[in-house]
């Protein structure tokens, strides 16, 4: 049996998406090239670029490809940084981001001294827009993830824009978890802003919606001030240097059309497989307790806390049960620390140790979900029980 | 008629590349979870990371993958002004250097306040390793390009290397255009010297070989203090964070391991065809000059000066042939400037206008040499006319 549950931190490739990667390495040509064999890969790098657009409801000139979201990420705080306002130092960023930004923020810190205004999150994970408007007024930037990648919370994206171009601050947005998982619209969430502040950044990663491992993109508004992460040929308007991964591109671009294009209709089955899955779970392990937003939350997203279990006990048992799920972020996943989002949802270490990632997606049935619940009671069971054991 | 002759550039995508890709992106999985299918996918990339530094002659441990060349140039540099030396601010960098390394000392001159040392070329494009050795003491760090890519010179690698331990600086060597060509051998460059001094990074980039687009890696010595661009996961020793790209690193393994077991036999190959081409043109257009070294060059390189003939018209009259070739870097290509790599040679603007680059590769025939050869004469005459049309 091999049921997979951590689509939060890879989601299968599309066949489409595969399609288009072959169809796209079959013209032979460096996009960057004046022949017509480089014409030829151009213009498959354009229509992606279009496609992608369309889908992000950005222009197609506010596109940047990247290698992913983590180089995303980077090049949006890095680069906003860069082209900061004279005398601005402070970066907004609530608690509980991704590490991409996390540890973007520390080398910013330690190394540009930038100063970081933290804006608390509630028990559920939630910014509050208000304090995140009261933090802006003379920073650098800001940012704020769309919606949390370990316990699925969703933010008021448009609340925390608005709040931005209020101030006339330059806001990043990490879409990265909610893609093909919540309405995105980059128009509509800049608004009317024109000018350096408001949205001017979004992040998206490929692998979360079955593009390939190593596609993304960034788009920056056409208005914002964004400094290179890396620096050469002058491509994507000389954002973002390197000979464009035109096959990566085309693949991303259909992935992410089919992705938006099932939102609407994934969402529905997806919450209902959830609510499936939590009722279950209540049911039989009646300790396990639902952290982040019971309601305003991914659809995919079941995040739990065991009380007296190890996360990695009860992930390690259901391994062995032919299920992956995860512990939190599969980033730091092969480090054993306690997730530093529950932490800041103002939970203790014990709790940000007992708790277990289950992300839903496009492939995920009801069967699976019921593997889950025939396999977890039993698991609880052992895995509080060695706790226990190993603490006498 | 198709003819590709722009390898340089771009260099098709390898069916062995293909398939390892294929059979990667099969594997559910994110190689940082913990989960059976995520260590499914991280053996798979670990057994990537063994081939390819076999092929490159370094330990799996020193391999970190990247999104290609220009990612791989701007983290070594970046990355070891950012871990220099207190008090060290001079950079140490020959002319004539590709636009990744020219564009990021640039900004680490604009922003970082670097003091870039530069180190003439010859007329031939070589690199005097003695006046390499005098400019490195004290200096932050050093790099150079193996082989040229615009011209095709090849440097002694070895001497540059065994200067930079000598005087105890950090070098960094840009293989891109070499790998594949040319014989490379990281721990024998390095040699004894396993402190932060001499050669400690080395950029390759995939699409350069018949691996994908997108694919790349930076050879670290273990011993080098190296700072990331990208921050996030701690994917890769922390050097490089980001959801590894698993298929890519599969598909640039078998690449690399390919065009590292050809190079010797290719290099004759090429070496012949190239010496038909020149043979060729010297008898039909006998005011084409060869620039760079005429004997010490990439096996595929063929760049020539074309006096009187503006090369965008000689690429377009070749292109409207069927026949795909350069005047330059492609990352450059679509900017009409005249080329700097021709200019550090000593030339003036007018020679820097007036070049192409033709170069060969591993599906180059001798037929596609004879078609050139067929085109050429009249290409220039065309062109060469056409200048003189305009100026009167």
């Amino acid at each position: 049996m091999s049921i997979y549950l951590d689509h939060a931190s890879f989601s299968p490739l599309r066949p489409a998406a595969r399609d288009a990667w072959l169809a796209a390495t079959d013209v032979i040509g460096n996009a960057s090239s004046v022949h017509g064999a480089g014409q030829d890969a151009r213009r498959v790098l354009e229509e992606s670029r279009e496609t992608l657009a369309a889908a992000l409801r950005c222009e197609p000139i506010e596109v940047v490809f990247t290698s992913g979201g983590t180089e995303s990420v980077n090049l949006a705080l890095k680069g906003l940084w860069w082209s900061r306002s004279a005398g601005a130092d402070a970066v907004v960023v609530p608690d509980g981001e991704h590490h991409a930004t996390m540890d973007t923020m520390s080398w910013l810190v330690a190394v540009e001294r930038a100063h970081a205004r933290h804006v608390a999150l509630d028990g559920w994970g939630r910014i509050d827009p208000t304090r995140f408007a009261d933090a802006l007024p003379g920073a650098a930037l800001a940012t704020a993830l769309i919606a949390n990648n370990e316990v699925g919370t969703v933010q008021d994206a448009g609340a925390l824009a608005g709040a931005a171009a209020e101030a006339s601050i330059p806001l990043h947005l990490d879409a990265i978890s909610a893609l093909g998982h919540l309405p995105l619209d980059f128009a509509g969430w800049r608004g009317a802003g024109n000018g350096s502040g408001g949205l001017v950044a979004l992040s998206i990663s490929g692998h979360k919606v079955g593009a390939p491992v190593g596609t993304g993109a960034l788009v920056v508004s056409r208005h914002a001030a964004l400094t290179p992460l890396l620096h050469g040929g002058g491509q994507q308007r000389g954002l973002r240097s390197g000979t464009p991964d035109v096959a990566g591109a085309a693949a991303l671009a259909v992935a992410t059309t089919e992705a938006v294009a099932e939102q609407a209709g994934e969402h529905a089955r997806l919450s209902a497989l959830r609510a499936r899955l939590i009722a279950g779970i209540r049911a039989t392990v009646p300790a396990a307790e639902l952290l982040g937003d019971p309601d305003n939350r991914l659809p995919g997203n079941v995040h739990l806390h065991f009380p007296g279990a190890a996360g990695e006990s009860l992930l390690f048992l259901l391994d062995q049960a032919g299920i992956s799920v995860s512990t939190g972020s599969a980033c730091q996943a092969g480090v054993a620390e306690p997730s530093h989002v529950v932490l800041a949802l103002g939970r203790d270490e014990r709790v940000a140790r007992s708790v277990l990632r289950i992300t839903l997606g496009r492939t995920t049935t009801a069967t699976d979900i019921d593997a889950v619940l025939a396999v977890l009671p039993d698991a609880y069971l052992r895995a509080s029980g060695a706790r226990t054991a190993a603490r006498s």
